[in-house]
Formats: C-alpha cells, structure tokens, sequence
C-alpha cells in the first residue's frame, strides 16, 4: 500500500491522554494504517514523556506535535469530528455511525486537513472540545460496556477509514483528479473554512455579542461553548470567510463608534 | 442491543499470548462488541493469571476457558479462521481480506461455533497452529508495519464482524428507532433551514448592512443578490435560525440605540 494523500491529510488528535501505553497504541495502529501525523493536547506530562522514550517508539511519536489547547491543535483543520461512546447525554453535535462518518471524513481529506479527536480514557471529550468539532462519530459498542480501550478505539476508527478507502481507491483517485481540476479553476471557494479562519470570525462575534449586550457582562464560558457551535454548525465555505470577518468587524466598529460618541 | 445468537457462537482463541495486558484488552473489546467465550490455549501460566486478577477483570475473563492445546480448543467448532500478518511466505490457506472473511464467518456463526485464532505477541500463529485452521484472513496494515498490537487486532476483527451482521440487521432497526424518536422529540434540528426563515434571517442582515455603512446607500439589488447567496451558502440548521436571527436583531437595536444617541 502507498501512501495516499487522502490518509496523509489526517491529525490524530488525543487530549489529555494519561496512559503511555495507550499513546504508544495509538501511534502503533497510526502506522499500521498508514497516518502519520499525531497531535497530543495537554497529555499528562510523565505520560507522555515515558511515550515517547519506550522501545521501538517510532519516528511517528517523535514528530508528535504538543499543543496546549484544542483549538490550537485544529487550527488547519477544515473539519474536526469528535469521537465519543456516549448516546444518551444531550448532544448538541449530529452523531453518526463511524461507517457513515469515515466515508464523510474520506471525502474532505481528499482536499485538506482533517482531525480526530479523541478524549481522555477517564472523561472522554469535554464540552469545551466538543465545541470545537463539526460533528461526531461513534463505534457500535453495546450499551452494557460502551466503552472501548483508547488504544483500540483509534485502531477501530483508523482501519474503518482504510477499509473504506480501500474500497473506494480507484473512486476517490478519480474524485481527486476532478476536484484537482476544479481547483485549478478556482472553483474550491465551497469547501469548510479552516478552523483557523473560523476560530477568528468566533472571536469577533464574541466582542459583537458583548458589545451589543446580546451577552450580559457575566457570560462565561459556557455561553462561549454554545456560540462556538453554533458558528461550527454552518460550515462556512472557505470562500465567504474573509467576507463574514469583514461583516463583523464593521458591526463592531459600528457599535463601538456608537458608544464613543455617546453623552 | 440484544446478545445475538451468531455472535454468541464465536470463540475467540488467544494462543500463546505472553502479555497480561493484552489478554485483557482482548476480553475488554469482546465484551465491547458482544463476544463472550474466550479460550486461551497455553498462555504464559504467570500473564494469564494477572489478567484475570487484573481490577476490573471481567466475568468474561474468569469464565475463559484454559486449553493445553489448538486441537483441543476449536474441538466443538465448525469451522476455524486463522489470523496473520503475514503475507509472502508460503501460505498453504486461503488468504482472505477481513472485510469478506468476516461475512463468511457470519454466515457460519448463523448456524454453530466458529472459531478465531490469534497467534502470540512476537511469532503469531505457527505452522502447527495453522493447520488447525480452514483459512486465515488478514487485516489491511501496511507493508512497512504490518504487524498489529494483539489487542488492537482483536478489536478491528471483532468490530468487522459487528460491523457486518449490524449492517445487516440490528443496527438498522437501531437507527430507524433513534431517528423516529429524534423526529418525535423535534431533534431534526441539524436539517436546513426553510427559507422562510432564511430569508427574514437575510432581511435583518441588510439592514446591519445599511446601518453599519458595510453597503454604500446607494447600493443596489446586484449587492442584495449577493449577500442572499452569501447566506443561502451558510445553510443555517433550523434549530439555529430563531437564535441568529435574535444576535441579528440585537445588533441592529444596538447600532441604532447608539445612532440615536449621536449628537
């Protein structure tokens, strides 16, 4: 098997993994599949370091990438999916069948970065990270032991993305070569923003909706999480964003100029 | 999810396994996908008995049957699959992609025991071990690391099998149910937006427009027109239109209190 671009476009991301072991695992089954770009958030300090120095530790865990927060580890992303074994809390993301949800994934990886995420073995994802995924996936575990080892976990998910790539190779080489051309005509203005785009017209929303009052002057951060999915949630194309910025940056000029000029 | 009968006559076999730890996350993803009879033939004697002492062990782990060898451990099966890596040495069996070898064990499991071998950590199955079987089937790592964790191999076979015989049966009637209940509870929220709404949405954004002197005031019907597709691109959910339309509106009465205020 070469390595395909589509499977290269992908950033395993795990937050806040306490178990070397599990990193370690999550990194065997990355090569196995043939991913290679792994980004830890936040891992437990010791754990990570003890990772990375275990025998035959590849080049993989070595080129892992830290980041401090999640938002930062999906900056380039254009999609970001969440994984979770939860049914029953009240979701505020769609959740999909990983076989459904892969097939999604393999179609925006043909043309860019794409992460997934997966939470601590404790707590899984918090809302906070959630709130920075478009959508979510699950493995079909059953109710009485819903919870999978992080290690196996990943491996499930990465080989369900392999599996389908697999299957559909000669398909999605055909897709790329077409979408290639599009591009070339500069017809790719449709696709999702980066998060990195998306993350700044969040933040000037956020100066909007305080400035106008929308938010009272306590709003926390928990009002934050509920607007950054909100925004998430409309997928704004790459195309538009500069666009949208500009919008919000006129309200919030606008309003601010307002203020001065008030008695 | 019900214990269905056809996952109920699987036998997972774990020949020669040296690691405790990998003994566990076998059993862990077994009682994650339904499996429950687990047979361990030969098992480093010290491994086996801390995983079944391991905190959290299972009643799967205790209940696991001990055998002295392959023979005895696939007696009662109908037929038995073997699992390997490898792919250039001279096989004797039929080599088969996990994705087809897994409907073939369904159909199988359907009517008695079936069982899957897994060879040790460091030399897998053995010649003698293989013969034992009547095919193996293989999982798709690449050829550069192809060699799974066993713990990460157990969950990627026992999720194919899932995956399969819940495509084809449970996991459909799942999904009917939880989208007839999501519909019910008028958690379609994650659809479209009809236009009507995403026309008044529209209609408050041009007046943000006018009010924040993003459009000159002469501007005309072809700016409309394109900041209408600009919004149609959004595709707002329908569970968001009251909530953006509220951020529009309140900017507006914002821009405007402040207006009105000007000297």
């Amino acid at each position: 098997m070469t390595v395909s671009l589509e499977l290269d476009h992908l950033r395993v991301v795990l937050v806040r993994t306490r178990n070397p072991l599990n990193i370690g695992a999550a990194a065997r089954a990355m090569s196995n599949f043939g991913f290679h770009h792994l980004r830890v958030v936040n891992p437990y300090e010791v754990a990570f370091r003890q990772a990375r120095s275990a025998v035959g530790a590849s080049a993989l865990l070595a080129n892992a990438e830290v980041y401090g927060t999640v938002d930062e580890a999906v900056a380039d992303c254009s999609l970001v999916v969440g994984t979770t074994a939860v049914r029953n809390r009240e979701l505020h993301h769609q959740l999909r069948p990983i076989e459904y949800g892969a097939r999604l994934m393999l179609k925006q990886l043909a043309s860019g970065p794409v992460a997934l995420l997966f939470g601590s073995e404790k707590a899984g994802l918090s809302n906070a990270d959630l709130s920075h995924c478009h959508w979510l996936v699950r493995i079909p575990t059953r109710e009485e032991n819903i919870s999978m080892n992080l290690g196996q976990a990943v491996a499930v998910c990465l080989y369900e993305l392999v599996r389908d790539s697999q299957i559909k190779s000669t398909h999605l080489s055909e897709k790329a070569k077409s979408q290639k051309s599009r591009k070339s005509q500069g017809l790719d203005s449709h696709q999702s923003a980066p998060m990195v785009e998306v993350e700044r017209i969040t933040s000037v929303l956020f100066d909007v909706l305080r400035a106008t009052r929308y938010w009272n002057p306590g709003a926390g951060a928990a009002t934050e999480v509920k607007v950054r999915r909100l925004v998430r949630r409309l997928n704004i194309p790459v195309g538009d964003a500069e666009v949208w910025l500009g919008i919000l940056r006129q309200i919030l000029w606008k309003i601010r100029s307002g203020e001065k000029s008030l008695p």
